[in-house]
């Protein structure tokens, strides 16, 4: 597939114009990684591919479930197409389990069971480092509307339920994770952006070992052998994909 | 009054078992400041009285607008009887202008209108800062139901509507203010603590000066002129308790 004009560049990934159907975009998922709000950086080889193929399979398990996304189809094995979205300046966070910023803002025990799990509203913004916010903050700076935002929870609520089963099935916790929500040419609000080791925390179910960024945010170890671990197990019995995985 | 047993000391507040009624205590006004979590402390003297007197005029002015409050009476210049609550480990923060902490969180700008107003909840805790809460976190730690916090919620709209009118008689902008709440001996939600410059910002309605606990915070003057000018305005029409202003 051609490469249309660049259209946003983000901290691991960069959207393209398509180059047939203004209502799509290509989104290219970058080696670029990132925490702390850009004060820890790197690039790890290959983590791209498996961000765009865990994506591509967990957005496919949504849709299948009937849950609205962008996710159109993979492109290649780092670049998907995608509807193009009005995005909310909002990030989604939903936990099942206490543990990163949680347990140092608030008194809960790391690695306590939350549920029904907690969800929260973050603005997006480095400027601001993505604070919490509340509806009303979210009215008075016109970040959504109240049935926007009551969209949002519910869509993330049903993710979360589906996505925790499905994983349940990879030997993985969903412990916690971050959506962007955004309206569809349609008008409808739909999951955006990506659901991968970047933006979920999973856990293995038998060693409770990270398979996600947080490998990278605490250096615990080996970043793209912890993300690989990931892939194989999502992406098993789908061999277009798995043939897909580097080397 | 006889003073009985200490129940409880905060920064700038002490809570006294009532000599007579187990139902009810005896809140003394200290002449302590403190602020950013303590970090800034000292003793203003006389404060405790303005304080006490201010608190005891408005919360009058909530009763006579039918806002269930624990205030009982006075007892003397820097004491009050009050009903014994059960108080919830909440904050409920009310902003008609958009100041202080909100314009370091997010993009408002200082001194923005904010109408309707903002409310938060925050955890109280001096070992956590405080830090802001959604109903997802209150229900999960414990704090309180939702009906509760939706009672809640209500309440510090009707304070805000009935203060805001009161203050400006008194050429005073109440640009925002922090209430505590609990339930009383009948089981009713009701407003509580202090009512006072310690908890509110109050701005001269001509030039915006402060006229409440910035003024400390900012180092910007005589704290107690301050204080004395805001209770000056609020105690008018009331001569008795004027009559117990110091000096």
């Amino acid at each position: 597939m051609e490469r249309g004009r660049l259209v946003y560049e983000g901290k691991a990934k960069s959207l393209y114009e398509h180059p047939e159907d203004e209502n799509l975009l290509v989104m290219e998922f970058r080696d670029d990684i990132t925490a702390f709000n850009m004060e820890k950086m790197d690039t790890v080889e290959g983590k791209g591919v498996y961000n765009c193929l865990i994506s591509a399979r967990l957005f496919e398990v949504l849709e299948d479930a009937g849950i609205p996304t962008h996710y159109v189809e993979l492109a290649d094995e780092r670049r998907m197409v995608v509807e193009r979205l009005d995005m909310f300046n909002l990030e989604v966070i939903c936990r099942n389990m206490a543990t990163g910023s949680l347990v140092e803002r608030l008194p809960f025990e790391e690695g306590e069971k939350l549920d029904p799990p907690i969800v929260e509203f973050d603005y997006k913004s480095d400027e601001y480092g993505d604070p919490m916010v509340n509806m009303d903050h979210i009215r008075a700076l016109g970040l959504a509307t109240e049935e926007e935002v009551e969209r949002m929870r519910e869509l993330t609520l049903q993710v979360n339920e589906v996505l925790s089963e499905f994983l349940k099935d990879c030997d993985i916790i969903l412990v916690d994770f971050k959506l962007e929500f955004g309206v569809n040419p349609d008008g409808e609000v739909v999951v955006g952006d990506e659901i991968s080791p970047d933006t979920c925390r999973f856990w293995d179910a038998e060693t409770e070992e990270s398979l996600d960024k947080d490998i990278f945010r605490k250096d615990e170890g080996d970043v793209l052998a912890g993300y690989r671990e990931a892939a194989e197990r999502i992406l098993r019995g789908d061999e277009e994909k798995l043939a897909m995985l580097p080397g």
